[in-house]
């Protein structure tokens, strides 16, 4: 039997908290202060990811990075995305041209 | 047969690409530009998910979304870091307490 | 005779390019690729200010504080704000508590 | 007589925090923080000005842009970077060729 991969596991956690209570959850209450401050917290949390990357603090870099995919799992679910829509978005990329398809791009 | 996970699949690609021709591949010109470049196309692709979100545009947000995954990717890979040590971050959260570890935190 | 601060000035010559020519007037391309484009902008300078001042570089933090206040200017302008708008908002908190207002806030 | 403009003056009430008692002084606490936390504070700042752009939330431009040049002074001030030093930087640019030394570059 296959385990589900962590970050299946951790969104359906994260979606099952819309409307629940607010009492004990963080999640629940990010969810109630809405789509801007749900984003304002995928912005903080990748400007520390940033930081952690340039001062060169690997433990903060796995940290802050799992901060950032959890806040961006909460803006997910508040937009009505589940993580295979992400997927899907990344294979398609994939199927085209492998990693390629911005190889015209200048990074 | 298990299919192996997308990200563990597309970190494989991504981290075989350092030090690779530059000729076709934007992976390899961004491993070559180094951490600054790398750290900063996270958080651009950071801001374009916030923007995203916050003008509701939902096809947007899901390309936004894998856009910044690939390049926390390329960044974790730039760091010697592996998609499992952030997972592990976010058991070790939910092993704890769960999502509610920041239930004490205000959001 | 009092010089125009260079604030106003560069910002008289940003607002003056609402609707210029688009040939050589790379202000004029912004204004005309739209609000979500300027934000982008500020977002992207924004982190390369925050890089530039991690990384310890005295001259590109200058350089990247400058860009940044530019495509604030745009921004600005593009909502229909003037600098002495900001300004006012800047003195208002002066004047009810000096920089303290903020005191109660964790930083 | 001219007045001091308001970001000089600000500035100067910045700079005269620094190693000043952290009892009533947010800026003070600030300083004492150190420049990976101001450096955040920078982002965040920029984070949140990008979002009333996006949310067209014309008294929170304000607002926020006011917190953002507040905490890039502070940013300015822990780095030994004076107003002037940014305000060179922008007028060498408009010496050069006005504000469109950048019209090469796709925005």
């Amino acid at each position: 039997m296959t385990e589900e991969p962590i970050l299946e596991r951790l969104f359906r956690v994260v979606a099952s908290r819309q409307g629940a209570s607010l009492e004990r959850s963080y999640t629940a209450k990010l969810f109630q202060r809405g789509r801007l401050k749900i984003a304002q917290k995928v912005g903080e949390e990748a400007t520390e990811t940033v930081i952690a990357a340039v001062a060169q603090d690997k433990a903060a870099i796995a940290s802050e990075s799992a901060d950032l995919i959890y806040h961006l799992m909460v803006l997910w679910a508040d937009c009505g995305l589940e993580p295979k829509d992400i997927w899907a978005e990344l294979e398609r990329r994939e199927g085209i041209s492998g990693l390629e398809e911005k190889s015209s791009r200048t990074p």
